[in-house]
């Protein structure tokens, strides 16, 4: 099981990623949400378990506060996406989020 | 604890929460959400707990997804929200939806 961080882990492929594990601290999660958001105008948080999608949840609460502050408003659509690990095929939650 | 529900429970005083515990049905609150929505143009979604709130996060994806049919694409806003129960203040996410 490579998608447990207990840090959020940020896919430098996309530049836009957080993966979040259950055991992901809120406040790290939420500093690199606001932080995506301000370089890319564009964040995903892909979680897998409810855990990790509480944590996602909790942590975008927190980033939509710190995101207010300087002016910008967030909104989330959430998605299901496929993803594959170690051969099997799980279903995570994506939160998709863009300025409003 | 008379917060959890097998299906969702509409608050008839306000006409748009609705209440999701870990073991409400993902379509049953999908769909009430997607009726709330299309009756009252916004909707939130109370949830306390991991499982609660993944449950509601599920709901969500799906009742996009029924929205986005009728051309009605919704955001939504996640909320930390104080509730009491038992004389005891709990800590609920709200999800706030509106359409865009």
């Amino acid at each position: 099981m490579d998608t447990s961080f207990s840090v959020p882990h940020t896919n430098h492929s996309q530049g836009t990623m957080i993966k979040v594990s259950a055991t992901s601290r809120t406040s790290a999660v939420a500093g690199a949400i606001a932080g995506v958001i301000r370089d890319h105008k564009h964040a995903e948080v892909q979680a897998i378990g409810a855990g990790a999608v509480n944590q996602a949840v909790k942590a975008l609460v927190l980033a939509t506060g710190y995101l207010k502050l300087d002016g910008i408003e967030v909104a989330c659509t959430p998605e299901f996406a496929d993803v594959t690990i170690d051969d099997k095929v799980r279903t995570a939650i994506k939160l998709v989020i863009d300025p409003q």
